[in-house]
């Protein structure tokens, strides 16, 4: 860790947990508590490695209002849990031989909160363990805290922008080295193989849903990458999702193999202008289900097939708050980051893309990344 | 997909369907409801790709004893749960739009079982989803059906051990091949994208968890690769964790950089032997109790520092039961496929592993994928 990570992680810290601490006051929590990966990576910095992979390891970020806060963790992951975590303390518990949920009630008894009202993810805690919460905690009160978390992490802290801002840069330059670097011959697995080495290599932690679609393939939605070997004339889409210290990428380019065909140029310069008119709908005060509408009709006027949203916002998790689509609607907000991805798909015939993140600033919005024209592969 | 892969996906829905049909019988439950992406993908054949990262966009496989059984998932990855599943029907839900548990009660309600006695994953289901759905069904008997999908994956079927035997053998000649192919001044990020581009040719979906620790970093559990250069004498341990076609792959191997010193050559001999008297006793009938056991006593004989767990069942999740440990005790049986992986971890100096695959059979056990020495880098 260089020193500009180190001091990022450190302001990082002060401005999350004063978000917590106003979210608690405003709810009047005593305490809440992340289960899911991304709300303990948000609430105390670290993600323990299996926390995904091996369900039943449960990992917690406890934070009261008054008192410290703690991380619960399973034992085998302690180091990396200790090294990674902004809180005031750690406990872990033995696999196997601990239940994870009692580990968290004692904490929270500890914190004597068990009389108090605690925050936790409904949509993310298991039933069965959720129970088991509620039966060791009799009188406490167990309040749903998924909104609130989603609410809070909408408006990105200045070091959270910064850490999407980098890994997102460092997409958009991939997708292009990409694209100059293969042409016709190569599959999309050699591709998608050079993609993971230089997003590694830009520090990602790796990828976690690239999408390599060429030919017909390309209108496929989250479409992994095969054997298929690129031809001359093949529309190819690129979406590179990874992420880089929890923080994620969401870039999406479109190119042909050789000369595109006036059809091909055609779609994509209708397809980048339903972008930029997009785009220029966003600003502090606009709800996103006007920005979903200026798309929905320039992709009407262009008569190519829409997509059922047009937008989100990026952070820990790929898909967040604001979502830009027609059933919500959400005031934009300086401080918000977000994806906005034209998609269109011609099924068995070819998808194109244009995806872009952005930060919301006072007067309109700051691009992280900016497509340009129809790439081009060698034929 | 070839001719044998579709022969092994035809065989695999009957052999699994009439697993679950047996179970529901023998609980006396009128459906079964999967929703872990491990269960959708055990009853369904179907892994909808973003069902993991975008936790809302649930799935379910639903099972009924009688009748036809029906996947439900996000439209938006219709194409590719319609391409994978085997369940009778698809049921797809419009993101933002539908409440993915109303759609999937809805299912249950055409199915006539708005009485009935249902199984759901109590382990998995979020809080809220399962308030919801019992809601939505109030007449219905909902009742933990976890411990019997568990139970269940414990025996697999026989394409089950082919799909696992093929990419654990695939596994095991990636570690040996990156070994002859990178020495000292090589990084572990090096090695790690050898590995990725072979497990990927050899027809793996991804790689889950990929361990390339070297020097002390061969100590810590669940090491990702990092861009450290590898130093003659550097321990180097490789944990190659991935699937394919759902199935997953956890092969481990040791390897000194250069040549070993005695007491990395005696560690290893140790450990190695630690493995072999483990594996002598797998057979159908022994305890896995016992297996541990036998596995502490001899780490305590060699002096060497133990883990929590000496092996896990494998499939389509990495770490299922039976779990050979020293808390719980499952009786082996024909069938089961096992990781026996002897690890010890010399923190701040090194850490070695060595880990097999293995068939419990009629008499035994046949390996998928069989140690030998430790393994040497150049220097």
């Amino acid at each position: 860790m260089n020193d500009r990570s180190r001091a990022l992680i450190g302001t990082r810290a002060d401005e999350i947990q004063a978000k917590l601490a106003a979210a608690m006051e405003a709810h009047g929590f005593d305490a809440l508590v992340a289960t899911s990966p991304e709300n303990v990576a948000y609430a105390s910095g670290a993600a323990p490695p299996s926390q995904k992979s091996v369900r039943s390891r449960l990992a917690a970020a406890i934070v009261p209002q008054a008192g410290e806060s703690e991380l619960v963790a399973v034992s085998l992951e302690g180091p990396v849990a200790k090294a990674q975590s902004r809180l005031d303390s750690l406990r872990l518990y033995e696999e196997f031989v601990d239940e994870p949920v009692d580990v968290i009630a004692a904490s929270l008894g500890e914190r004597g909160l068990t009389d108090g009202t605690i925050g936790v993810e409904e949509t993310h805690l298991p039933a069965a363990t959720y129970r088991r919460l509620t039966a060791a905690l009799p009188r406490a009160r167990l309040v749903a805290a998924d909104d609130i978390f989603s609410e809070i992490r909408m408006r990105k802290a200045p070091s959270e922008i910064e850490a999407i801002r980098e890994i997102g840069a460092a997409a958009e330059q991939i997708a292009l080295e990409c694209c100059r670097s293969f042409g016709a011959g190569a599959s999309e697995r050699e591709l998608a193989n050079f993609i993971a080495d230089r997003y590694a290599k830009a520090g990602g932690d790796g990828l976690t849903m690239l999408v390599v679609g060429s030919g017909p393939r390309s209108a496929a939605v989250n479409a992994p990458p095969t054997d298929r070997v690129l031809e001359p004339g093949d529309v190819v889409r690129l979406d590179i999702i990874g992420t880089k210290a929890h923080y994620h990428s969401d870039v999406a380019r479109t190119a042909v193999v050789g000369e595109p065909n006036a059809e091909q140029r055609r779609t994509y310069d209708l397809l980048r202008d339903v972008h930029e008119r997009s785009l220029e709908a966003l600003r502090p005060g606009a709800l996103t289900s006007d920005v979903y509408r200026i798309y929905r009709e320039r992709m009407d006027e262009a008569g190519l097939p829409p997509y059922h949203f047009v937008g989100h916002g990026l952070g820990i998790t790929l898909h967040e708050e604001p979502f830009v689509n027609g059933v919500g609607s959400v005031v934009l907000e300086e401080g918000m980051v977000l994806c906005i991805e034209p998609l269109t798909l011609l099924e068995g015939r070819y998808g194109m893309q244009v995806e872009d993140e952005l930060l919301i600033t006072a007067d309109g919005y700051d691009p992280f990344s900016r497509v340009g024209d129809l790439l081009q592969l060698s034929a």
